[in-house]
């Protein structure tokens, strides 16, 4: 929970006089998000997300962020439309960061995950998938296996304050992810961080899917891959087969998937467990104690990747071959 | 900026549903203040503000502060109307947590404050103060005169740690202020923490005050000497005397001021400067370095309260006599 920047109400005014979008009412900063800083802006004609992009997202990447969500959303998937300026712009600066309007998306997050809340996902995502294949812009992965070994790198010296051990579980394990990591399957848009937290839901129905600052391009199956991890384990640590059924079951009506890409789900989903392990693993190591933000247990992320160890194929995660 | 609790998507449904306020849309933490966890909730019939009571907050004082608003926003002051359930109370519970749902108050506050934001400061808190002379609860000033010694007392042994000496300056400026603190000044419902994100602006008029876990039956010249502080102290530290001037002569117009009370101000000024060094020293001293609020600078109020002392009367705060 973060705002990193701060708008002055001058600033804001005159920002939003850029665009014809009414007066503004209020500004709130919201207590989510990591990556970035949101504000909740009300105006005379409705509510919208500002959001100022932070050093940890790639200024170069944002004309692609935004297009997606342009796209997507034109083609009726819930997710926030970039607002454009009377420049015909979406992407501006403002208090020296650069800057966007989207539009408000009603619903709350899951709290509590239930398999109705993994059907709903299940569908809603092959849509996605389906709905980015026209998308013209390409995203290269840049958390995707060959990332995977010099983040370990960067955290392996210091990886057994963790956990006693761990840089050398990591080193075995991430050998024969690289190994047999798989290349020829279907590809195209994918969120890439598909958490609970960022899907929202009204009266048991997706009503929204944010934050598109991981979206890029790779294999289908993978983004798949990442909300089994998501979604389907319970806080217990214990796998929840029938939110994973019920996921893939929904998903493979709107988008079927091939035999090749559900062979190659546990491996995906180890790989999906390791890349969510590394960059926890490197931010519990390298984030102030008294930073504003909370650190997110790196060892969650082992557990689950030895779940996906001990699985013996595509019919442990429900699915019906 | 600090969300302490979390309230589950099921728990929120269940708990609007007692109110007549509509169907939930969203519920989203807000990034700003430091006591309690507040929520920008939007419902089929607008915004509203959800607030969680921390444990900062007295549970008996919640009828008070809730009823103060109550009677503050019935008489026309711009400040958040609590609204009642359908079993007519204001006062919940949520999340194991005392909660209320108040009105949205639009407008921004303020980041560079302007004489004319004293101004309408100034003309606002009179109304304030006049408003609340009817108000029949009374709360006692539990941050006042009487509780600085205790307080520097348990910050005493380390208050060193801030500045060299500081502990010794600040028992021998208690000592004057204790001696001559008045006791028979006008009094009445103040809201004892007016700081500028308190207050809203919207078009150049102030259009909300917020926050009112702080308000109490106190002399109103202590509530202008908090503001003096909060309002008129430019940030190189420089007292901004037409700021003040203009806070004090706007009030004036609305509530005047007895001689008495003027001759007073100087000494609250430095009363009000003492205990919010004191409860930012403690703070200070207390907060550990890993929680989610940002810490504010003690020394701040030294440098303020030393101003304080160098006034030869009401006089050198733009008062006319």
């Amino acid at each position: 929970m973060a705002v990193y920047t701060e708008v002055t109400d001058e600033e804001l005014v005159a920002f939003i006089a850029g665009y014809d979008i009414g007066d503004v009412l209020s500004c709130k900063g919201i207590a989510e998000g990591v990556e970035n800083s949101n504000f909740l802006l009300s105006t005379s004609t409705g509510p919208y997300i500002l959001t100022l992009y932070e050093k940890r997202v790639e200024t170069t990447d944002l004309p692609f962020f935004l297009g997606l969500m342009e796209h997507l959303a034109s083609a009726g998937i819930p997710c926030p439309q970039p607002v454009c300026g009377q420049d015909g712009q979406s992407l501006k600066e403002l208090s020296g960061r650069p800057a966007a309007i989207v539009s408000f998306l009603d619903g709350m997050w899951p709290r509590r995950i239930t398999f109705a809340h993994c059907a709903e996902l299940g569908r809603r995502l092959a849509e996605l998938h389906l709905a980015g294949s026209d998308f013209r812009m390409v995203r290269q992965n840049a958390l995707s296996v060959a990332a995977w070994r010099p983040l370990l790198e960067r955290s392996q010296g210091r990886a057994d304050e963790v956990s006693v051990g761990l840089a050398d579980l990591l080193a075995g394990e991430l050998d024969g992810i690289e190994k047999d990591w798989p290349t020829d399957l279907p590809a195209g848009i994918i969120h890439a961080d598909l958490f609970p937290d960022n899907v929202f839901f009204r009266d048991g129905r997706l009503s929204g899917i944010i934050d598109f600052y991981f979206a890029c391009t790779d294999a289908y199956v993978y983004d798949i891959a990442i909300c089994l991890n998501a979604w389907c384990f319970e806080v217990d640590g214990g796998f929840n087969i029938t939110n994973a059924h019920q996921l893939l079951h929904n998903y493979r009506k709107v988008r079927p998937l091939s035999g090749r890409e559900m062979v190659a789900l546990p491996l995906l989903a180890k790989g999906a467990a390791m890349r969510f392990l590394l960059t926890r693993l490197y931010d519990w190591l390298n984030t102030p104690a008294d930073a504003l933000v909370v650190r997110k247990d790196p060892m969650e992320y082992w557990h689950k990747l030895t779940f996906h160890k001990g699985t013996d194929g595509p019919q442990d995660y429900g699915l019906e071959l």
